[in-house]
């Protein structure tokens, strides 16, 4: 039953960050629906329009892609009108012009 | 049964970006046919003419191979006249007068 409504029995944790990445949160949450809403107020974001993963900008749209995702994964929480970009401070994603 | 239809007994993640890469996002599938069925509409991709390995190109045309990609595959979809290109702002695939 659990399955069919996609929420888990007990909260997950996930690291959540706001679109600058100045501020990084962990965050317990049963569903996608409710890390939407416990973003909110963490990140102080008034509306969220979108959650992505940190690492390459996916968008989590879907209660079962989220239930997917492993502990502890990043994601990124958008405004209106804010986007995604690469994390250029990652050791991994330097831009070829740093070699 | 399950696997005389090709069909997994629970879906698994994906991620499908678009032929510019200007958006990507995380679909739970089944099978191929799941896939781009929930392709054209979280993407909003009228009509899908292909969907290859955005690391290589490579055409996903089968559902024993789609069934042999590991979970988390980054898929793009391609529409009628789009064609892969390779990401050049890839880190791992910088361009060779990068070096």
């Amino acid at each position: 039953q659990q399955l069919l409504t996609g929420r888990a029995s007990r909260p997950r944790p996930f690291r959540v960050t706001n679109a600058d990445r100045s501020l990084k949160k962990g965050i317990m949450a049963y569903s996608l629906a409710d890390l939407i809403n416990k973003v909110g107020e963490s990140l102080s974001v008034l509306c969220v329009s979108g959650l992505v993963l940190d690492e390459d900008g996916t968008g989590v749209d879907t209660e079962g892609f989220f239930q997917a995702l492993p502990e502890n994964s990043v994601l990124m929480v958008l405004e209106k009108d804010q986007k995604w970009t690469p994390d250029t401070k990652s050791p991994f994603r330097g831009q070829p012009s740093d070699f």
